[in-house]
């Protein structure tokens, strides 16, 4: 991807610098007021660099011990506001993702102690992956025996909320946070780029996906997808970051490959499209390249609404997680580590879907792996025939 | 699909007439003593024909009146059970659908009062579509201007439990059934090929899927697929039926595209593959012939684990159940109703899937709609253009 | 595939009856007057079946020797014609191919003596594989090892030529009959549903694919599929057959894999399509369904436009011809035998392609065969390295 | 795409600046003397920018008159050659494409006067298009109402024959070069990296494609793609150049989407692979990533062996070309310009398929043109019907 001749307005970022040392950069809150970092007219383009999620907390080495130590207050480092010329409260944008690439190449896929995702309870312990960007593909050393296309995409793109809708997400959130299901605003390290300080007192947390879009970490927002988010405030203001060199759906261990990127946007504007749509929460439209794995070349696992011990009604969570476990379990019959496995789950182009959720009590969720990536034969074989079966 | 000429053995089932009339052909409850209609041979092939869900209780007419009477005792009717010989407990059955087919041609997807799936409290009344497989296309005269490809697979292929798991699962889902929320064994409409009737009072219902496969509803099992499942008594059992012409995933409204149908199956043995590859529910491998939509010919909707009303913790169900309700509003703002747009996405080929489950408390689920089966633009469009959008 | 209670209109074949037993099933010549067998409505649909290409000469065993005697001139029954009202000349029929099917579900491949197809040099002696339609795959016990999945389509859809359009092709192609380089009229076992037999002097002979489309051979013209023909006589007059259960681009052996097959078409009328999109042959859209392989799970050979002895300017067949030979002794090096090579290459979805026409003097064809139809692994390997490299 | 940190060895091009004036990077003839540029292990990567196929003869603006005056004799300009240790004749090379990006993000598409491809004599007069590479979309102001998903990959990737195999390209190509059918060696703008001036009177052209591949101009030669190259010299001596931002098969305008561009190699040497598999020419292995358009969106055009003049017999090149005058054509009637159309037809990711080639006497060659690039409607409708028609 290369706008060297073409024109286009850029937010640069500095490889290995934490955003507060890049204020003009962004932000890692959201709030209505956050003064834009760029202006542009309705069609047209952007290119948006940003730290990766960990705000360069992570680095490049064999050691997960730094994975105890990550400090959740500086996430997400985003790039921008954006402010789009004329976009009003009621219009929809289309925000279409042009292209997606890595900045430094480099990405992590972290296991963090406490925080290890939809298995948290299962990896205790931190590890790491370091993953390379080598062109279209991902290696590690850390996971030998694994080729994952690369995929890119941002984790979050987002748009201001309105006060009013800032105030009802904190007004929701609380008595979760208060249990610690959920973050409450935090002043500690929030950057809003020039906002008084009492500002962070009231500004949402970037970590849940909500009305305005934010971390979907939807693993089709790549190179040629649309997002289409409602506006809040005059002129949308449009953040990006948190970028992935590729995810499964899910996400599962709490990390996709997490890299620092860059994405080059057009916006355009529909007016009065929230209302003409009936539009509540964001809708996509996925990208048009992708890996291309054969329809057959994958293998599915299953997860229900009852473990060996409960039976629960219609926890399509529980029928998730379930998946995950199975999914976790026969790649160690293969010679890879549960925390390898895990890992895999995480950032291979997984399909994660809700085969059934009408067949009380059992949802069943069905955790599609590609075969393709892995340079070992993983289907299961009849003991009795060394060919393979197709 | 013909197997006029190759000697397959086949379990033919007469159209329109009810299981309970027609003795020979299988049984609709889960007991690991239903004896076995046919046996093979490992590697051997077989050819079931089996009515609809419904047993034949839906018709071809516009009437939904009739949807009010279904009587769910009779679910499921299943052709079978198969014995494969040497099969024992331990082995992991390697299932392969080699074909699927309609067999009147005519299916029904029906929103039945009290029973309409994810969305049942906003569709409390009922309505029918007729579809028919006209090739492999599948159109309805209910449902105007939309053609959905045919995807046909069965909705259930299990093995019998054994006695020890019959139990096990009668004992976890007792509580559940109290409530209201599973179906208790139930001797009424039972059929069991010859078992003496108090059988029924533990045999196992249809409904859920769970460690024997049953009810998976997955519609990536179409031709070519493969189911592996274990086995629990001797010979394994293997049944199917509830035949779909078409589903997505979910299959929402509680129904897909309902059908009396044919499958040909191929069953292998994996000889102790239990143990070997950990099995605990059931892995399959998807279909290598579908339907392909480009990758970006699809519209996806986004749910979360919040209404306008609450705020839940990672409440999945809520957030698909989310994302279905904005996809069926989004439907009817291109002159479908809301009965044809839920129906729409239960029986179109929807991918609904998990994009993210760990950013806490909102899980962010997406329903990806193919834009190509209407005979209309579904994109949201600029006002300001009358070309389409890419 | 059905049509039991859908009351579409039916062409029966009879199995294994030749098309001169079965009169009022078809014809096997192109002619203007040939008598309609069935007629409808634009927009309406009827269902055709038809004997494979030899017209049931071909027979199910190991037997090669009655490939001498095959007889050409019986080629190809085809079912029709249709009358579509209304069509006029100057008119464009939209033949969409609703549903396609095996009938007696044997197929058959055959390397003629003589006529072998782009390698008939290579191949003077014959050969024969027998495949059986399983379901959705078809295998063959003459090709162990392989698994091809079913791409049921018609070899040939043709219309009436008008006389005129019929006295062109039989000026142009005369030359080249003269010198064994075409088919000149035949009149012996011409069948043209009761036209006196001095038709049968100038009733064209149905191998070349021509502007009324006849034998494209076209592996995407299978369920759901579209084919654009212009109308040259009143009705139109569409027939069907030489059904495939599947082919490759080129049908390099001059078999596919042949069957009697039944197609079931509905056909529109575009008015004074062929003036309003200037049509001169024929146009098509491909199906909607098909073999999904992944993007890179294909191996290439290149030809180009000399060989060992001679260089040739832009000489596109030579080049074709050049990747098969090279394909063809590649899959020799993994225990296939050349028949069983040519055959695979024949009959599988292999993708042929013009990759480029225009670096003088060399075009470079490109045959792209799918890998995952083996059950070995047919890549190039490092010696140095036991592990599948992806 | 990305290696800042990844430490890869890579040539470097200066935008703008002609091969001659950057002696350091490349070649433009083949030849087995000419000294490396780079060397590397066996498993290593490179990365190599070159210029585009012109040299940096064709600028971006909307004047063809410079298309007049383009020298071919300074084609291709390539980046290398790259010296693999220890690979040696005999050996097999798998060059994996890693990654592949555009250099200046500027892309042409030129009807050359005289030189433009397969439909030369019906554009006499030259025409430009400049293409932007924005993202993961190519855009012309010069075809407004299109977007061409981007696919980049290298037009050339090849080794250095051995002298024996120089010879004979001379002595096979010199016949058809004193017809002007051919290019034969030419020192002027010859550039040999020090080569003494009397090495470029046999360097062989870079024009065709050969045994050494060179300019296949394969558009699946994208990111993760495979070409199995044979070593005839030692240390294989690779490569690169002629970059394309898309391409359609055939690149029949003589021009792809034409690029400076940038390709990231990992070379394996698979010892003795010429004789274990048989290698005459080059094998390839598509790239797993690429647009997905819908299976059936696609209009393709048929060209047989006849035209309205004459009837050759198997004239395959005869019948490409007849494929695209239909085309070109077609897209007239939807409001584009002939040269438009030729243009669109040459550099979108069209399938040029020989769909038979064994119905003497017409081969039937197939044109897949993707729909979902255009801004309109191009397929054909009905007029009685204002609705889309899947």
């Amino acid at each position: 991807m290369t706008s060297r001749d073409l024109g286009v307005p850029r937010l640069i970022c500095q490889i290995g610098v934490p955003l507060a040392e890049q204020s003009a950069l962004g932000h890692n809150r959201w709030h209505p007021d956050i003064p834009p970092a760029i202006e542009i007219d309705p069609g047209g383009e952007v290119i948006l660099e940003a730290p990766g999620y960990d705000d360069y907390q992570v680095h490049d080495d064999d050691d997960p011990a730094e994975l105890h130590h990550v400090d959740f207050t500086r996430m997400h480092p985003l790039a921008g506001p954006v402010h789009v010329h004329g976009a009003k409260p009621g219009d929809l944008l289309d925000i279409e993702i042009l292209g997606v690439e890595p900045l430094s190449g480099v990405a992590f896929s972290n296991i963090l102690p406490g925080t290890a995702g939809i298995l948290a309870d299962e990896f205790p312990t931190g590890w790491k992956s370091v993953w390379y960007a080598r062109g279209s593909i991902a290696e590690s050393r850390h996971v030998p025996g694994v080729r994952i296309p690369a995929q890119p995409h941002p984790g979050v793109v987002g748009v201001a909320p309105s006060h009013e809708l800032l105030e009802r997400w904190n007004a929701r959130e609380a008595p979760l946070a208060e249990n610690g299901q959920a973050f409450a605003p935090e002043p500690r390290n929030a950057r809003l780029r020039g906002l008084p300080p009492e500002a962070a007192t009231t500004a949402a947390r970037t970590t849940p996906p909500r009305e305005n879009g934010g971390n979907v970490d939807v693993k089709h927002l790549g190179p040629g997808s649309h997002l289409y988010l409602p506006v809040f405030v005059e002129g949308g203001l449009v953040s990006v970051g948190d970028h992935h060199l590729a995810a499964g759906d899910g996400e599962c261990s709490w990390n996709a490959m997490e890299m620092d990127g860059v994405s080059w946007l057009r916006i355009n504007v529909i007016e009065d499209g929230v209302a003409r749509y009936g539009v509540k929460t964001p809708i996509l439209r996925p990208a048009p390249i992708e890996p291309r794995f054969g329809a057959d070349r994958y293998l599915a696992f299953t997860g229900f609404s009852f473990t060996e011990e409960e039976q629960r009604f219609q926890d399509t969570t529980l029928a998730a997680r379930e998946a995950m476990l199975r999914a976790v379990d026969y790649l160690t019959r293969f010679d890879f580590t549960a925390e390898q496995a895990y890992t895999i789950l995480s950032v291979a182009p997984v399909d994660y879907r809700i085969s059934v959720i009408v067949d009380i009590p059992n949802p069943c969720v069905t955790l599609h792996l590609p075969i393709d990536i892995f340079d070992r034969d993983v289907l299961p074989r009849s003991s009795r025939n060394g060919l393979r079966q197709r």
